[in-house]
């Protein structure tokens, strides 16, 4: 039996799951063991709080993200014709963790904030009609894009040369 | 490039993410091998319509379980006062297979089930403020139950056996 408002064993592993995270990835965002989360799994060891805390936080941003985002969207639609949207998303954690560094601290894996674009893309579709097409994010390809832009290095660019990526 | 309303390689990969499946889990639900999957997720080989057709389908399947729970609970909740309430999940696939088959066939994995009562948990707190707690199936005290209270096997059961956890 835990606290009220306190997650059981079993929910722990739903939202570990749901977050589409393995239990190493849970140990390195809440500073445990793989053995650590394994009991907390199992229901061996109390699940700390602060743990707790964490992984709740990661799916509340996740679904804030969709939510403005998804606004962001409606706002920018209302003023010109619906169109195709690109989005970079990450494909390994070094290039995430390179260029994106901004996102880190709130969504630690790129897989976390893969889902979250994923979300995005079927939100977009299902209530703005809009399609968002997500563009695995290609150093090179990339670096040859500003060069012959003439651009410096940004998320806005990033943005640009997703778009000639659809 | 992927033609329009198809998956494209790092799409594929975000949405087996998203559903928190591996990519073992992904081939034994399309039917193809672990190195198609691989492939299709790195661009090497295309990703065969049906089995994105299967992937988008159980994506949705958990959208459709979760408002239709949630809906569901709504009403229910219309004519009575706000209360907890309990929900059975899984803990492992043999549990998972032969307790709940007729949700084998639209979530192959417990895995996907559990994501799904996850995310009504979750709705359930913030939209209907509804208690949801998840509890693990647990075989033997189930049996228990049931014989201390002269009860059949039935998903009813099962929930009223859950109630009784919380």
């Amino acid at each position: 039996m835990t606290k009220k408002n306190s997650l059981n064993a079993i929910e722990v592993q739903c939202l570990r799951v749901s977050l589409g995270l393995n239990q190493a990835q849970v140990a390195q965002i809440t500073k445990a063991t793989e053995e650590d989360v394994q009991a907390w799994e199992t229901g061996e060891q109390l699940i700390p709080e602060v743990a707790q805390k964490k992984l709740l936080e990661i799916d509340d941003i996740i679904e804030m993200q969709v939510l403005n985002t998804c606004d962001g969207i409606e706002s920018l639609f209302k003023s010109e014709p619906k169109r195709r949207l690109s989005f970079v998303v990450y494909p390994t954690q070094a290039i995430y963790t390179q260029y994106n560094p901004e996102f880190i601290s709130s969504l630690p894996f790129t897989e976390l904030y893969n889902t979250s674009t994923w979300r995005i893309k079927k939100e977009c579709k299902l209530v703005l009609e809009v399609d968002v097409t997500l563009v695995s994010f290609d150093v090179d390809s990339y670096k040859a894009f500003r060069e012959q832009e003439g651009l410096g290095e940004s998320r806005e660019n990033r943005a640009k040369w997703a778009a000639t990526q659809i």
